[in-house]
């Protein structure tokens, strides 16, 4: 049922899709990036093309180890499996490919392109960029369904593994628990590999967790997300472990006051870049300016980063239907860091959070 | 001290490698896969681009988010932090790049070498292909050390999974013991997603691990490896569950006797074909020739997958020092499949197996 909903979905923004590719004067449409393939079709093999052509029609091509998966994911689109190089197939004439094909030009290689070029000849290639974005920045409430069950799932096992955080537990220790459960628990796998960084390095945005056990008197920074059928989560909390300091708890306090300031200040048809700024200006008021060294959130579909991007460089306008994090922090070098992130599903009322997990500061 | 031997092959390599782009007549060569800047140089960071310079200087290029890192990981190598796009930065006159730079033509998209053609208009560029194969397929005993201690750790784990096997317990759950295990005793990650099939599925060579309960009279394959210090190991075991048939104890003899072939047959200098051929014919005079679909193997370094290929189509020659694959099967379609692979070394006196995890049939 659900699944047939989102079909219907994806047949309606494949014929958007071509109204846009008519607008922009292409007469065909090769898509190489295997995200948006499984956004606009359903298809998750490792192998994919999607042809739009000139005559309307829409083709899947992948090889013969996805005969089965391919029928079993996809509904009322055409699927071609491949025996030769896709530009000979390209070629054969069975499709209608037009004067002018857009291509990915960040998703599809040099070599790619030299083959498509070689066999096509005839062809031009006109490159596109972000071409989706638009499409794919709104959800369809099937999406944000599956979006709202890798949450749930992923707040079930933050809960076990926060209280697994002792003496002598390391940070992979808490990093290999979250990808081991989101799987036990019927993810189809992490949507990143989990952040966990405890003390100086959880001022590292990005750290990678390491075999250093939590110390006493640090805040740990726990990032995480998994897949579930397809679409993805993303969810930070930072935990105290052991006695903190005043000042720690200052950050966290000025953190979480922001995070919720983000929440309560989106809304539809404002430009991101009001949004992050908002946030960051709460936050250098209260003195942590500098501290903030990343924009405040970004989309959240098929993939765990796309647009919007929600940052002081943004151009665009939050809209309705529009799934993103909140997420600032304060990270001090050397010293310890702190960042709160859920995400949000923009409505005509604001934004709703999809996360339900406690912001109280938990204390171990 | 480990890591200094490492990092002065790593320069010997570079130096070679000099030598090749000055036989090809290339002034300059911009690597951009980030499995051969690892092996080339240790740093395993996501954002790195290698410069081979005209005047024989090879230059890393990463930005702030690793400042820290590529100064642990890399030894003797120039680094730039990098603040404008690296078109940009190259255009800026600092680097001496000649008149024909080498691009890697299957891992630079069209838009890099679109960004990189408008800023350095003055330059021809060449796409290279398999470029570094001949001196990836060549194994340092450091390199081979890290591969097994990487065997070593998978089978720890292989053994302890194999213990779990049971009524009730499913593909997922023994494929997500398999990621955790390899995390919690050291490994940075899985080498691929481990690949557990029963029954029907292990005739599928790429299965992905399903919530089926594994059935009594089933062949489980289990194909799994790790990452232990920048390099990958790979293995596969078939084992029984309850009460198999005579036909499927056959095949299993089949196999494990192909395989053995295979490691006695392996001899520096011979064509790769042929080794493949050897085995591939005695599964056919065997009964299933037509059951073989996959090649015979392939190599294994920093990637799990890379030069060379053992199979039908294999043009190159085994060399002493280089590390790959003999993993035959016998797939039956919706009945049953069988594989058994080790990765092996190509020594002087023929290929030594990495692996020391027992080939008898195992019966649960």
């Amino acid at each position: 049922m659900s699944q047939d909903l989102l079909h219907t979905y994806r047949s309606t923004l494949r014929t958007r899709i071509f109204r846009k590719m008519a607008a922009a004067g292409l007469d065909s449409l090769l898509v190489t990036d295997l995200a948006t393939i499984r956004w606009l079709t359903g298809f998750s093999g490792s192998n994919a093309k999607l042809l739009f052509a000139g005559d309307a029609t829409s083709v899947l091509f992948t090889d013969f180890r996805y005969q089965e998966q391919v029928r079993q994911e996809t509904s009322g689109i055409a699927t071609v499996i491949l025996k030769d190089p896709l530009p000979v197939e390209l070629a054969s004439g069975t499709f209608r490919l037009g004067d002018k094909m857009a291509l990915q030009v960040e998703h599809v290689t040099w070599h790619e392109q030299q083959q498509l070029s070689e066999k096509l000849g005839h062809l031009e290639f006109a490159p596109v960029s972000a071409f989706f974005d638009e499409f794919r920045e709104i959800n369809h409430i099937e999406e944000l369904d599956r979006m709202r069950r890798a949450v749930a799932l992923s707040e079930t096992v933050l809960e076990a593994v926060i209280g697994m955080i002792g003496p002598g537990v390391t940070e992979i220790d808490i990093a290999a628990e979250i990808t081991y459960r989101h799987r036990k628990l019927g993810a189809e796998k992490d949507s990143f590999d989990p952040i966990v960084a405890g003390g100086p390095r959880g001022a590292m945005p990005h750290a990678k967790p390491t075999a250093a056990a939590f110390q006493p008197g640090s805040l740990i920074v726990i990032d995480m997300g998994c897949i579930v059928d397809g679409y993805a989560s993303d969810q930070t909390r930072t935990v105290a472990f052991g006695k903190i300091s005043d000042e720690q708890r200052e950050v966290y306090r000025i953190v979480r006051e922001a995070q919720q300031l983000g929440i309560d200040a989106a809304k539809a048809g404002m430009a991101a870049r009001d949004l992050d700024a908002e946030v960051r200006n709460f936050i250098a008021a209260a003195g942590y300016g500098e501290a903030f060294g990343h924009g405040l959130g970004h989309g959240v579909g098929v993939e765990v980063h796309e647009a919007p991007r929600v940052g002081t460089a943004s151009t665009g306008t939050l809209r309705e239907g529009t799934l993103f994090t909140i997420e600032p922090g304060i990270y001090l070098p050397g010293r310890f860091g702190v960042r709160i992130e859920d995400m949000v599903a923009l409505g005509p009322d604001g934004a709703e959070p999809l996360q339900r997990f406690t912001k109280e500061l938990i204390e171990l």
